[in-house]
């Protein structure tokens, strides 16, 4: 009898809070966004400019797990940013080239819903994916290729300069730019629709009491503030921190020129561990709970850090189904790997 | 005109050495075998002990894919038998955790085909892929994971322990032997039938004359005495070394009892450069003249080797459809990945 009397009193909670059924139009109201389950809404938001095509797509998908595109030969994108796991590689620090970790001590985010990220990277410096791509692919601790030998990598196999006339015509000039840019593009499509969005999309059920619980826990203390937007996050906007998430022992990283790191994605965080940009906490509760302490200023109990994440299991999406690819062969004239 | 001619002397000598026609059957004679076309068939081959079921190979996929069963948590066994770059890494000598490389200077061998091989390994010491495995697993240059660390990692994620339970039934116990039996038995799959297969299974025109030619000069310069069989190698069979080849710069392997190396496959051969069991030659003709020299005592002219290379590429097979797996996610029992 206890055990039910304490279940209804939070469900009579979440509901005074926001009135009765009316939990999708206060998640609304407060910002979050489902992704369109019309694929043409989709497609207006994740390829503003119609660069994606098929054609497109699959070279960019190939060149996303192409490890020739590394010094070594060994490291792809997919290696930091496995689209088995979450998009991400599952470690404290990103580890590169020559068993480097980033002197930084960042943690690889997630590709998934990248492309609804405002900018990219920690400290939002990149504007798009596109961009993006061309900084992993050059730094020394992760991929640690000269654009020239990327460039000088892919020229040297015909079926990929063939791929590329394919998917931008004959006259391409298969560049640096170029080859990053296609990789940008299979980026976009790496969308993640889960039970939120069917939820938000008019599916009263897609959601268990529990987790409609921990939606409303999570818009009743705030989260939103940061964690907004169809990513749940993904944006610089700065906020009124109240807290100082400690940097001292992990590393230099000092933000944006605020001193702000991009709010990460919430979808798929519980595939993402561990978390933070600097990957210090394992456990999501506990995240949640930092959160709540150094971002606003107040203390989440054990029992609502648990609804919010119980919330957050309603967040893993549907991945796009992956082949994985053949790599056409290298010729006489591909530079070969390099190990230091 | 000559032109013209040229080749008419050689396909003449193709058909004075074994008669018109009869090609395929002179192959067969000196021991080369088709993949069968017939899936019964293959399967008795691949299968002998009927271990393979669907679950236990999508289950080995995913464990093949799985970076978790390394120590550090970003090599997985795709690493170094890339799908995608015809089962290698395209590198001289294996790296693995913290970056090492293979202290014996050794080549990471295609797993492609290697269900057809007598023995696993460059010095022929295991009998079979679910043995195979436990080697890499384990080696410090290599994925350097203890199996109790790899137990615990697989065992403290739920949906692993689940899919181990529906592949081999609820009593199963997930230990290190189950695990990389496991991927063995994912292993047995990776077969790649080519056209080479199909000329042998009747289909007379599968082959260019090109390379039935080739097929013809590789049969007559004795190339057969060792790369036989299915795989076109695979075995640790002693034959008459002519030559020596040198090991003297490239590390300190040995061999087996006798000093060998196992012959390696020939199959997707025009993709696993680079060559020998020390990875120390990139190109095909010249691995082929090598051979000639080292291992028949005769001198390969450049326009039979090529000959031989044009064959080869009849051999570049079709690879099974592989769907990137998603992994399920990390619990708090998750061991942590280390580094060092």
């Amino acid at each position: 009898m206890k055990t039910i009397k304490v279940v209804g009193m939070s469900l009579l909670a979440s509901s005074l809070l926001f009135g009765a059924g009316s939990l999708a139009e206060k998640a609304k109201s407060v910002g979050l966004k489902a992704i369109p389950a019309d694929k043409a809404a989709l497609m207006k938001l994740t390829d503003p400019d119609k660069t994606v095509t098929p054609a497109r797509v699959e070279l960019g998908k190939k060149l996303y797990f192409e490890p020739r595109l590394s010094k070594s030969g060994i490291i792809s994108c997919n290696t930091c940013h496995n689209l088995g796991l979450g998009g991400v590689d599952g470690i404290p620090a990103a580890r590169g080239h020559m068993w480097r970790a980033n002197p930084h001590h960042l943690n690889s985010p997630t590709v998934y819903n990248a492309v609804f990220f405002d900018r990219q990277f920690w400290d939002g410096r990149s504007p798009n994916l596109e961009d993006q791509a061309q900084g992993p692919m050059q730094a020394a601790p992760e991929m640690a290729a000269a654009p020239s030998l990327v460039e000088a990598r892919v020229n040297s196999i015909p079926a990929y300069v063939d791929a590329f006339k394919k998917a931008y015509g004959k006259d391409v000039k298969v560049d640096f730019v170029t080859i990053t840019k296609t990789i940008g593009i299979f980026e976009r499509t790496l969308v993640t629709p889960s039970r939120f969005d069917d939820y938000l999309n008019g599916k009263e059920n897609a959601l268990s009491k529990e987790e409609k619980e921990g939606l409303a826990t999570f818009i009743d203390k705030g989260c939103t503030a940061c964690h907004t937007g169809i990513a749940l996050g993904g944006s610089m906007k700065p906020f009124p921190t109240v807290g100082k998430f400690k940097y001292a022992n992990v590393g230099d990283f000092k933000g944006d020129k605020n001193g702000l790191v991009k709010t990460p994605t919430l979808r798929n965080i519980t595939e993402t561990a561990p978390y933070f940009h600097n990957g210090t906490v394992w456990n999501l509760a506990e995240a949640v709970k930092i959160m709540g302490e150094t971002q606003l200023g107040m203390k989440i109990s054990d029992e609502d850090a648990k609804k919010i994440v119980t919330f957050f299991g309603a967040l893993k999406g549907r991945k796009p189904e992956i082949i994985y690819p053949q790599f056409p062969a290298s010729t006489a004239k591909t530079p070969k790997p390099e190990f230091n």
